[in-house]
């Protein structure tokens, strides 16, 4: 029920002013506010649905997969498990799942892809965590440039593709260890960087602290900084971004 | 001498093979390249200089304050002691300077304010970081919509200026304590939001560890977070996107 | 403008169908829902008010303090510094500040005290925690057995009183050093004991953090814990739960 | 033996003044005070004895719970593995096993339960805390409202279910990443939160500290914090508060 | 009333085996256990009561050893100011204070010292903490060889009076920054060693951390540690370790 | 080649001058100053050596028990693991494990066991440590009396068997979670306490950090604190005390 | 293509005076500055690449090789597990696999060791560490001096090749624990000290924190601090100074 | 008494074997290993000796100075206070002070600087950390290279000094806040790096924390690090890879 049709109702007769009040008391959490929540959620997403895979089981990825299909939406699921993948695939054939990145989805309803983000990594071992922002801002609707294993020991490869990563129009700086590559990105480009820190490394980097400390006093300016490993969150940020950017001025 | 000079010389016999290609091969480091990025600094910031002020000399400050005025360029400090202000101030009295936010500008050369962010506190007591904020997003060209203490304990006065929020190309969410506030505007709005931790608070905020680690874990899709008290890094980052949204499609 | 007079205005004509929607549409946010928030604090609370003190000028203060008054309210701030009373006081006679507890007050309307709280400490050093619970809990409505200095090293003073303690609703047990009271206590009594971390201590007590994890690992049952140093809190949730406790069965 | 026994076998001279002296001087270790003790536990709990398994091996608890058994008491166990209740079954079949909750049980003398408590939870994945806490909670004689999978991306399911939480006596709030669910419930509710930060995420989460710290910076008034994943020892508190509430004034 | 006294009026009948068994009830807590605990302080400690002065008003630390000075006792006060200190003897003259250790004590009472036991440091920077254990071990009756500035820029400081440290029964080491000089000493001696990590350093010592850390880890074996800059605990220890020793074999 | 012969072979012409100072020079590390430290170390351990076992292959601690055991003495060995144990005990099968401590030991040559000390632990799942301590504590000589279980849920029993704790000459207090236990037992005994934190518990306590702070910050006198789950530490100087009680005051 | 060439072309007319400037512009990046750095890596490593194995596949690991092996160049891979190296050798035979320094290598065109580093480890333990190290140093042209195991309880050992540890050029000191050995070898010799912590230990050596922040704070002059576990670095590092001093003045 | 008299005495008459034995055993810690190890101090120094002033008072400091200059030796003090230099140039009038890098020095034996090493920082507010170890490597007979302010900001300056930084035999790099600095030189040159993390920043910088673990962490080869704001151990290390370099191949 929503308000409209109280109203009507209560014009009709057919519910009591009180009844119309308790009504429309219990609209804002059930049904105005938060549909209106949704909504928003709808637009920025573009219909599409996150699941955290980690902690649930098989049968609840499923379940939570099932309702979103059912609905016609897309849906796309981090952390999965190879396990978790295989049983949700054997009831529905039309979810992928990419072992690397960990993401598990469906893309019933593609949208076209417009802007482009760059997804740059320090080393080949932050390659899971590059995959999953890629494919995520993939997902919401943004042409991806990779480029990969261009920290400190091979930064001239980063200088080599400067010119594309100029093109996009946010840039996810990816990186372990000391976790310099956001800084020297942030220093050379004129968009948002958005720097994902790392628990690749041993010893003192704490599984990511050495990092994430690194980015967040970066004294490069125009860059933050996500959670360690969250390449979905820096994905899904960087095609926000893209988005607001390639639709103009903010109406 | 640049690289065209440099041909020109060779070309005309004013310098040999040798001496033209060791000139070239400081080039890279001395003026090619960093004058390139010197002009990219140039043309992200509006010709906006930056100076971390804490720990130098107010001769040191004042010292660095003159040759930008020399050059014609603007210029902004931060965190200011009032000591550190007076001295400037002096011998150059056309520099400004705020005590709540400690910020010493001066900006001969105004540039007119397009689209807005919004800066939100989730307390009275984080207005010297979000004015920080504020302001620096003012002197990088934006205009400001200001949203204070609208933290739980007076979340009704953030839903009063929702629409009004919901205007800005990118928000940023300054919080101490808890440090919830980001998450929660994250899940309302569809534009970026950065999110700054504050040093407000006591015993287990330990001088802003606490928010910092809601807002990095914060479940919100499409925020991130800068170093604790950094209002400049959110002002600045926050104008940044607020600038190349109005600006349209990345050329 | 309410949701009744929006449901009188549309039956009456006085606005149109859509005009209605919008108003209601509104509301959630503005209106009914945190109206009705609102209202649920001031029951909760007696219709008392809290600020909190610290990182704001006085002269906040004292406009928080005069907002309150004004509308008839009773108050309460903590955290108050002997700068931020004497300028409240100043302007406001009837504000009364504790410089032990520094909390600052004023209760125009003093609601009668029923059930009681205990409040312990484990030395003579925890006592401004213990001033701020005990002052909260008598503000909130309840009265105070207050049981100081009972640690180990005065433990037997605990079971002096530990008839009276029992006669509680609910036991504050406030410690730094080591942290052990609290759970102490928790053996002893068979009502909710509140844990109160100080940052009483030196070396590797490291500000409270030593009694705040003391508190948390406690393997008695029946103990919560909260911020440290935060009397305020403790006092306040020990009142609440009294107050549920003499006022029986919850409707 | 008994005081009273020494008492009596002084005055009838079976034992001298100093015999007596010495059995009383023992008494208040060994029988008096301890057994008022455990007589208080015994009273809290409404005889049901608990053990933590972690750490035990099986033929230890197996041990323990005949023990509870042959004195006919109920008793729960927490944290145990699958094996150990394998084992501690196959000899006491009476014994029952929750793996979600990993609670290892005998309720041979059921209580009737009375008033309620609520549960909360803020994903899916914290569920194994959030049975541990409901079904703690029903042992100590309670009824249980649970409300999972209420958090940020979910919380128009926790303003769903608001009318009923409110019926409760004290309400469970748990959460891992942010976890900023216990502040956000505790501004809704009039009755006690008990916040109960999981392990539940990765990166910054650090295993549930950066939820703890949310949870004890709260600035929302009425809640209070017990150690990571400890779902125990939240809804054994709550069952505690509900049946003070229920019983009404404390006498 | 003690337990003889209840025992004699319950057979003269002055008392009801009812009225008798009430007083035995309290007794536990009240008379017989605590007086009993008490009175073990007081044999190890030879009469001397301890106060931890810092957090506490110069009033009341001046009423505790006002208390303890008319019950005839010895009393000593650890991290007193100076402003307290002065604030006592303004009242008790005779109380003493020494500005390095920062002790305030009384000892209207000496008992002959007995044995000895070692005190070393580290540094020069570490006399405070050192000063506090070696006088706080001649309180309690031990001789004292203080050995300072042994660490290893002055190593062969320790190694010349190595022989003299053997006929310690026990040894405080005290150092700050990387701590090594408890795990040399505990290899050279026979006796049990007493490490105290001290807050002197900067950097990565973190107040006291490294040191710390540094102590527990020693594969030296024969010792353990006290908190950070706790020469008072240390001192005790090694007076009582040294006490134990020169009586000989424990009755 | 010792002192006394390059003396003799000086005098009798043997060596010359330089040669005799050359020998001098090398006798400091290598054979005069260390063979003192050994002889010490083989006086303070009653001829047994120990071994850390983990992280070392079993072919490692093989050659390590082969080579003690082939100059006659007794070894111990820490921390060994099942698969170490075996391997060791195919080739010596006079070596013994016990894999509750985990501890590998031959004791050719036992010594008789005089006065004692007690091992004391909050919970059963802290036997592992325990029992490495008490077992350590027998190898080097002393009587070990075992009262394990003894914290907060079961203190009862610590009570019952206070008065045998009473007659150690020293006590080794071993608890995890909140740690509480050792302040406990300090304030009830007059000789040293010897606390050991241990990694049991979940959550906050950190792998023992929290009973680790507990224990350094405990006010209770005449207790130090070795490292986490280090039984073997606290087994051997508790030994070490003993000893040197048991054997009087100190020549 | 070159500067050189650009220049020649120009001269010649092959090239416009815009177009050679255009392939100037990128040169920086691509071609002079970084060839140049690259020169620069190829003279100090004398032509040996490195690779960080963890975290990448077996093919990727076997790919890299074979680059760095088609251009002739010899290649160091560390922390490669027993499977990469079983992959990485199937294909290529050349390269050689060490189990304990988990380093993959290929060394096509050695070249003659000159000079000499010591390796010196606390225990047993730390050998995969010190080899590591050991084995770099030998990569890079060191030759060197292993003395293994001579921490505190054997620092006789130590003692016994101090002189042939002061023929070598540089010295890595390699402990766990507490970490002691570097200051004490700093302590020893003359030339510089590279400390590497390791994560041996237990309890509060968290991992080589303890021991990390031992060398950090050491008070011993000349010595430095790498990464835990870092036996890597230490051994490049202690090759690079041993060639820089056996080379001579630096040109 | 040195070992040659020993031996002259014996073999003459003037002492006993006995005496000649109990004299040559107190040796090796007295006089014959110390000295040894002070004279090597001495040759690594070049005759300097080092005070660190901090946490002494001005006359302990005035003692130490007076004792090294009454040997004729030159001393410097680090972290001297204003006030500490008073009082000791007072006394000693040609002890000199610099209040940047808080050193206070008597170089009344200055020896000719050879070789030279680079002093790097990433910002001005590091200058009073870099003058600490520039003055130190002069101290020690380096000339040193100052490239102040070179960091991400300025870093065109870093390029426009790196051929004269190449120069060096050892580079000092010093940085707060992220604290790149370090691995991008190491990355430029050949000789070793020593970086030195400063205390300079803000929030998550904890101090000096975030730029430690940054270059604990850092990825380039030949670097390695001290301890937070240790400009001293710096400077003295690189002063010493200097020297060693300058006297080419270690004998």
């Amino acid at each position: 029920m929503d308000a409209g049709r109280i109203l009507d109702d209560f014009r009709s007769g057919a519910i009591t002013r009180e009844q119309a009040l308790s009504l429309l008391n219990k609209l804002p959490y059930e049904d105005i506010g938060f549909a209106k929540l949704d909504h928003h959620r709808q637009i920025r997403r573009g219909g599409i649905e996150t699941v955290f895979c980690a902690g649930k089981t098989a049968e609840q990825v499923r379940a939570i997969f099932e309702r979103f299909i059912s609905t016609g939406g897309n849906a796309i699921g981090t952390r999965a498990t190879p396990e978790q993948a295989e049983y949700v695939r054997a009831a529905l054939p039309d979810v992928q799942y990419d072992p690397v990145s960990r993401l598990l989805y469906i893309m019933g309803n593609p949208k076209p892809r417009t802007g482009c983000v760059a997804v740059c990594t320090g080393g080949t071992s932050d390659q899971p965590v590059a995959e999953e922002a890629a494919k995520t801002a993939e997902f919401f609707g943004a042409n991806v440039i990779r480029c990969y294993d261009v920290g400190i020991a091979g930064i001239h490869r980063l200088f080599a593709c400067l010119d594309e990563i100029r093109t996009a129009n946010a840039v996810v700086a990816i990186a372990g260890m000391e976790g310099a590559l956001g800084g020297v990105i942030a220093g050379l480009v004129s968009v948002p960087v958005i720097a994902v820190p790392t628990s690749v490394g041993y010893g003192a980097s704490f599984a990511g602290i050495a990092p994430l400390l690194t980015m967040l006093n970066s004294c490069a300016e125009g860059m933050s900084v996500v959670n360690i490993d969250n390449g979905f969150g820096a994905g899904y940020l960087a095609a926000r971004i893209n988005a607001l950017v390639t639709q103009g001025n903010h109406p």
